[in-house]
């Protein structure tokens, strides 16, 4: 598949270039580094360690076995066989110019190579290349390892089927490239964002509002309006029945109103420098900067996810990226084989995630069931029970379960799921599941669990079909002389 | 309670003013509505419907009593007995400042009113007052009914102590008061707005990229980052551990490059105007204008609770808010009387959540055990398990339970969870619990129940304290007599 990036190559390794190491390493992907700082491997490896923590939570689906990070010694040594090049060096022009020029004179000819500059144009970059065609900016945002956006750039020499290429290359690793049409200084998001600096930071100098309130402003309105939808989608909105017209005719005249500094830059003088550090010193200084950042990942995973169920479970946005994105994920895991043994099955391994905990930091009671639900989907898919399947009008529907609370899990803890196979007929799947916690085995809840195959066209429970049947079989066989456990079959209340 | 307000009066009435409404009459509050549009009374009414579909879905809080809301043919009317005046007219400086004049000289002199101008400045609105010095501009966010900010702006004859009670008074109908230290047109947040507007125009005008393409740099990015932080925290993380300082350091010296349009406006001409418009259809036209409003009323629900569980479940920004927002619904809901009957007793009259359903719209498996749990403790608060209770060392855990799946549910059901206590000796609790549809009283689901008394300081089951005990006494008593469920003690996969 040519839009899978098979081998890949990051030439710069600070917070960015080693969030797309992350990415990369992530979807499975070998990947060279190359950084001259003398810290590069100590830096890239608290990105990763963050950007794994930050998937753990994100999502469930089956992360391919991470890719091979190495760290090499020269440019040269980076890019040999890599088909993704990503240039991640400080934001000079003339450095950037000379690492891509290198890269060039290294790479394979048709090896894609994406700066992730925040705002000089690929032209620019591209000037000194052999084979400038395939270089084009691909510009991500902070944290780059949650937020998906890269706005992909072409220059003059940039050929258009490069975007294309890159665009789908990105898909498979999580991310959300946008083709931009003409190349421009800053391109899209910081041109937005250098706007809302500029007059952020007159509000500041003129005392308006401290850097505090200024955020407030932000978070609690227009904020969580743009986590899900843009500007002129949200004014859109905002226009009623009569839409963007509308809209743009009742606010139009705003724009020759004197709403913002239009002309005048602020001077960054000492004195606002100063006054900016000790307001945001008492904004955020009761957190130190890995709190916040673990408390942004947090929240950043929590909105996908939310955004993931919008609009009747089809999905909004990130978060319908996020499911095409484990779509995709699910696809391309190796399809669980029937391995049917005597052993118990290991059908789950969540992690406790921040939207799974009460304010003690434990984890509520639903949550287990959560847990034993996941994991007897797993089962499910274990016997063939697929997308296509259900598709195709069959389906297993929980009828019956008995659960046992026994300890607590707290937030971040890795947990997982065991099941036993109880004699049933495949129409019925009668199983009994063990939640443990992985780093002590300790047991904390336990599931005897019951579910029914029915037709959906038919609105009835009917055997499944024989392949089903027969996966099932194999397991339920492996299973069969394993003695039934002891609180299978108990009632609620039960003596001991 | 000076900070509760007692009755509001809402002068206008379209997407804001109704919107205003709908926040006092949600929170209890009896409200006259003035306005002269013919159709104010169906334009406020969709306003409410949406209002209270958002708050249905936002918070399983007790909400009080609606408030009563009237609609009057006059200011005075309006105004009268009211101690919480908003202004929501258009927005023309004449007619705003000449509403506001006539609604001081009916008011009384004590009641607060706000303006909800997007831009002009207070005291061009209070010249002409008797009373100015109550008279403020609170500024809300579009939906007013989710979007919890106000920015409160006082002119020159506001006295500050209006503006710090304003924002006491804002807190109990669930708003964010944010305080200007001085006014200038459009406050901060259209500020910042408009810049992004302006920018936006150009950006669109100059073909860079489609309304479309601007949007998802918005969403898939930045948008993200700002529903849970600003601009000042965001980029004091971006400073890494040298913070803010050195963020600004780094990147100051882009004001001064050629990144946003500074000196120039657009010139909205018909051209650009059409080229949006179709741009905008291109984006979101397969969407009608009340879908995607209920999506991105879903959208903002959705990262609330997402914001409610951050910090280890402390909340951050709106969702710590919306915490706060609930823990004074609780404390104000009329304490739940031990009216014990032989009545089965009715404990939750939950809504079918978004975040609640799968790809289909059907309510996933886990779900209903929550429905269940949220129940319990429902049942617990009955018998005085309150805050202070579990504060001060004692609780109930859930230990044991036996569910069966026996209906769908879908997106926006209303459904109830009944109870029997069965008989159990209050350090257990063994209660049967089914869950029904409210519109065809259909049983979805059962639960068998089992809780244990612990306590926390000890670290092991003891009975509960008198009072909570005796509690329970009265409603296992009560229901003594009814005869057990025929499916309690029942075993998983036990035939009829």
């Amino acid at each position: 598949m040519t839009t899978k990036i098979q081998k890949a190559a990051c030439i710069g390794g600070g917070v960015i270039g080693g969030a797309w190491a992350a990415r990369f390493v992530l979807a499975g992907i070998d990947t060279k580094m190359f950084d001259p700082h003398p810290e590069a491997e100590r830096i890239v490896g608290e990105v990763m360690a963050n950007a794994e923590r930050a998937y753990g939570l994100l999502t469930m689906a089956p992360l391919p076995k991470k890719g091979k990070l190495t760290f090499v010694k020269t440019i040269e040594e980076a890019v040999e066989g890599a088909d993704w090049i990503q240039e991640s060096v400080p934001e000079r022009v003339d450095l950037k110019r000379n690492v891509i020029t290198q890269i060039d004179a290294a790479a394979d000819p048709k090896a894609l190579i994406g700066s992730s500059t925040s705002g000089i144009m690929p032209t620019e970059l591209q000037r000194d290349m052999k084979h400038p065609e395939r270089m084009f900016v691909a510009h991500p945002y902070n944290p780059v390892y949650l937020l998906p956006l890269a706005e992909l750039v072409g220059g003059e020499k940039t050929a258009p089927e490069t975007l294309e290429l890159a665009k789908a290359r990105l898909a498979p690793i999580g991310m959300k490239g946008v083709i931009l049409k003409k190349e421009i200084e800053a391109f899209v998001g910081d041109r937005l964002l250098e706007a809302v600096w500029r007059e952020g930071l007159w509000l500041i100098k003129d005392d308006i509002c401290d850097t505090e309130t200024l955020d407030d402003v932000i978070r609690y309105s227009f904020g969580m309006r743009w986590a899900q939808m843009g500007m002129f989608e949200t004014y859109r909105i905002a226009g009623g029945e009569a839409g963007m017209r509308h809209f743009i005719a009742q606010f139009g005249p705003c724009l020759s109103w004197p709403w913002t500094k239009l002309t005048d830059v602020v001077d960054l003088t000492d004195e606002l420098i100063d006054k900016i550090a000790s307001q945001s010193d008492a904004q955020s200084g009761a957190y130190g900067f890995r709190e916040l950042e673990r408390i942004r990942d947090e929240n950043l995973v929590g909105i996908m996810q939310t955004l993931k169920g919008s609009n009747g479970g089809k999905g909004w946005g990130a978060g319908k990226l996020l499911s095409e994105f484990e779509a995709q994920l699910w696809a391309n895991a190796p399809k669980p084989e029937a391995k049917a043994s005597a052993d118990l099955l290991k059908l789950l391994e969540p992690k406790v995630h921040p939207s799974w905990v009460d304010y003690n930091g434990h984890m509520t009671e639903f949550r287990y069931n959560q847990c034993f639900a996941d994991a007897a989907d797993a089962f499910l898919r274990l016997i063939g029970v697929d997308m296509d399947y259900v598709a195709a009008g069959h389906s297993y529907y929980t009828v019956e379960a008995h659960n046992q609370w026994l300890d607590e899990a707290k937030l971040g803890d890795a947990l997982f799921v065991e099941a036993q196979v109880l004699p049933s007929d495949g129409k019925r799947i009668h199983t009994y599941m063990w939640l443990r916690r992985a780093s002590d085995n300790a047991l904390l809840a336990t599931c005897e669990h019951m579910m029914l195959h029915v037709s959906s066209k038919e609105g009835k429970s009917v055997p499944p079909l024989p392949a089903v049947l027969e996966k099932f079989n194999q397991f339920a066989d492996a299973h069969a002389s394993l003695p039934v456990p002891e609180t299978a079959g108990r009632t609620v209340g039960q003596r001991k």
